[in-house]
């Protein structure tokens, strides 16, 4: 069932289907740049373990990571800092939370809920920036194409950036409160300009989806076959995926997807089926939930017409 | 890996090296029934997919299912009512609040968070005893005894339930304030007596773990080949495991073992890994989430030796 | 311009002027036999310190005390238990909460935040039952009646009483929570049962405004002349009806009226303006806060006429 | 009783009495140029409303108004803007939370709850620097010293303006959150330097009970004899000190003082007596609430014996 050509078909069918699947769905707009995107556009990308990938749609569209850089941000944390360093600074509790609430910390004063909630991101930027300086950036950008497989590099779109920088009240005030509070003991601006930064660099599906098919083989790229996480580090981060990649629909995601996945407003979800494959679909318009509405239904039929849950 | 002879004695080994692994673990206590059991009985057992069952330590203990009820009360609702008749009335938040917070319910004056916290489960038992009235604990035994494939049938063990009625405050504060939002539309007193007499059901781990591969073979119970719930009763009950199944430690869960789970505080554990075996595991010591201490440390010894994530 | 003369004048314009300013407002229902009253009714007295009443209005008119028996509970435990007794198991927080929360006691999992919220008042109702047994009601009724000065007696509206405790969903799920908390450390059925019988007690607004009156006269009843509470006493009860005493409104009364009050959902309202007079209203509509809306603009009207602030 | 000579000696007893009763207060730190002050001092000052001024102790002392100028942008924002305009922006509700929590903000996304607490004083000095620019702090100078009759007139403590200012992050916090939700509809940095300038204004206890002595003289500052506020404006202002003066001590301070007050950090607290007289106390050890421990003890044997609640 899951040859290359097979899936090929099966793509093609789904994005035909769904791509006009956005009822209801508006694309990101508190991010002035966001609000340019094209909301027609729809791509979507399987890479099996075999090391084949398989695109359709508008596979050459770029759009920023957005929240799916938690997952690169994690992934190279616990890589450099291991798990007890990470994990005493930030939990790992879902969340049924909007993404960027500040109620949950205020009422602890504790440590961030879990890696891919802002707060919890913004933390391990600070722990990363704090470390590598200056050639923070760079160090993230060439072990993002590492997960990704881009040979070129992936590269931090500025406009974005400076977009994401000029209206970041709320991700400032975060960082603020953080650092009074102590659970934030980096530099407030330099943690967030390197969120900033993370949030900002420009993707394709066929990208997200071999950093998606690295985690589902336990940490080997299977395109490039070099090792770019432990398989530790790989049951982390797919783990954290499956209870809290898509905010407060990460359980109806699990119930209508089961797998583990990470959104971003910029309309992007890439996913892991440990074992099988990685997916990405790219889709502008969210729901409610800040999800992409085509992409959740994509997703959901790929689960179950490929039995991606294992059943 | 997985043929009956091997995984017999990984279980062996597994309990053998895990029973005392119960290092600052209390039983619960605030059920005066729980207090009495023996804190160092433990159990495990496994559940194949071709119907084989292998079990190790003491198999023949007999536990109530407090919380893992929930997985048989939100199966059953399912399959009588359908999917949006119960999350009209049931959220399917992940729930990273303790395990019978009035809390969040009064914030949102809204439905319970998902049919695994207490809340939501009362729903899901009035909603049950409303429909069938006095019959309904007896068609519950029933559909319960076919889930674990139990011959002779499960039964309510009636101290427990005493215990349980007598010892309610939370319980019973919890069900006023949903009836007086309106959020439980039916008897008070008839939805928590329902709900305890699930609670209260004695089972061993091999029930256990055969109910875990029911849902691992998509609603078929793989030892008496009786279709027991739909596909989508079976996704939709192990997503809500994966995400929420152990109150706010199923984001360490997630980490350590990967499969979804339910947990009780008589220290069971039900595991369905899907595609592959259902699982379960009994020790009485529970750490501060209320979960059993030896029995995570078991499974996550289980889910890497078995790779039971898929990877 | 406190003579009689002057005041029964004063009393009758205002009286006349606002009777009707009830735009907006609606009677409770929620318990069934409040909704039974004559929304039209309107009353008002005043008691001075010399020990004149006089009254405005439908005088006549018996209605439930509700929220108002809290300062009956308060004085009446103050000078049974001291200080130091009851406020170890109440606050002395202002509630910027509605009237009948939960969450900030679950969150807290502390005492009530003050006595004049139905949880604070739960638990004084339960220390005098815990202490007095079955003669509490009527230790209690005699006490209000002294307060009063009522020569035949206050009784409880046993029609209210039971209407009251069939509906009680909220107030029971409360001291369930609180009983399981351990701060409700007395009988919850008992405790309740008291509560609402307090609740149920009728009054005419000439008895609340020499209960106001004997606060305002530093405890001394200008009518009967008996001590019925201390000074300090006095002071702990004012103090707090200043900045509780009308729920999540208490900070509007403030500016509007700046007199220590207190409000009950039957439209009455009890004021001490100390070294002045006692007053009282009654009008059934209520705002969305739980307070009478023609009562608010009477005494409002009143406080500026009367300089009752002492400026 | 309340003649100069009777007054200054209660006074000097007074402070002779509670100088030293700190037991257990620690000054303020968090600011680091408050963290200098001599906690020794005391200082206890009375203005009545003939407009004689009384004062002990070390009466010379300088200080910073800290939350104590919030009683100031509250009567400067009222005659500027009117009671419709301010309180369409800031709410009148008692605060049971700690001085600068977030929490409740992001849990209604509305206005602060009351000009008392920093979130709504930071509204209040964004609206006043919107409409004023960069004059605004010179207008507001001239009216705190038209408020306390201070003839030199009073000035911003430039090092404790830059302490402030560079020990902001929760205050920073608020604002970004504010901003990000359109409660805080000005600039950021600009609204928290004016606030920050407010709270750096030095006095003395003389100036802060001419103060309370304006407030309570109905806005006629009995030592200038200048009108400074309509007696609407000294009606908001006393009514919103008696409910959230003192954090969530407020409730504690209206059963132990009952006099409209507003405490600060630098261990000041101001009281207006209406009708009677203004009184300041300065002893910078605090209570864990954030309120002068020797303060609140000297304001409540003087409320006592001078019978300043009118009985």
């Amino acid at each position: 069932m899951n040859d290359g050509l097979n899936l090929q078909g099966i793509l093609d069918r789904t994005a035909s289907d769904c791509r006009t699947m956005t009822g209801g769905g508006r694309q990101a707009t508190y991010i002035p740049e966001l609000a340019k995107t094209d909301t027609a556009l729809f791509s979507l990308s399987a890479a099996t373990l075999d090391g084949s990938v398989f695109s359709s749609g508008d596979s050459d569209s770029l759009f920023s990571m957005q929240s799916m850089s938690k997952v690169v941000a994690l992934s190279f944390a616990l890589e450099i800092f291991g798990h007890d360093y990470v994990f005493a600074r930030v939990g790992m509790e879902p969340c049924s939370e909007p993404f960027n609430s500040i109620m949950k910390l205020e009422m602890t004063s504790s440590t961030p809920l879990n890696p891919f909630i802002n707060s919890g991101s913004i933390v391990l930027a600070g722990m990363i920036e704090d470390r590598l300086g200056e050639r923070a950036i760079d160090d993230l950008l060439k072990f993002a194409s590492g997960m990704t497989g881009r040979r070129g590099g992936l590269k931090v779109n500025e406009r974005v950036y400076m977009s994401e920088s000029s209206t970041a009240d709320r991700n400032r005030a975060l960082a603020y409160f953080m650092h009074s509070v102590g659970t934030l003991p980096f530099g407030v601006e330099e943690s967030l300009s390197l969120y900033f930064k993370l949030c900002s660099i420009d993707v394709r599906t066929d990208d997200l989806a071999v950093m998606g098919s690295t985690l589902a083989n336990a940490g080997l790229n299977p395109v490039t076959e070099e090792r770019m996480i432990s398989i530790d580090t790989a049951y982390t981060v797919t783990g954290l995926m499956s209870v809290c990649g898509l905010y407060d629909e990460s359980g109806e995601f699990a119930v209508k997807v089961g797998v583990p996945a990470k959104s971003g407003v910029s309309g992007g979800i890439v996913c892991a089926a440990p074992g099988r494959m990685g997916l990405a679909v790219f889709s502008p318009p969210l729901d409610k939930g800040g999800n992409s509405v085509a992409g959740v239904k994509a997703l959901s039929r790929l689960s179950r017409e490929l039995k991606l849950r294992g059943m």
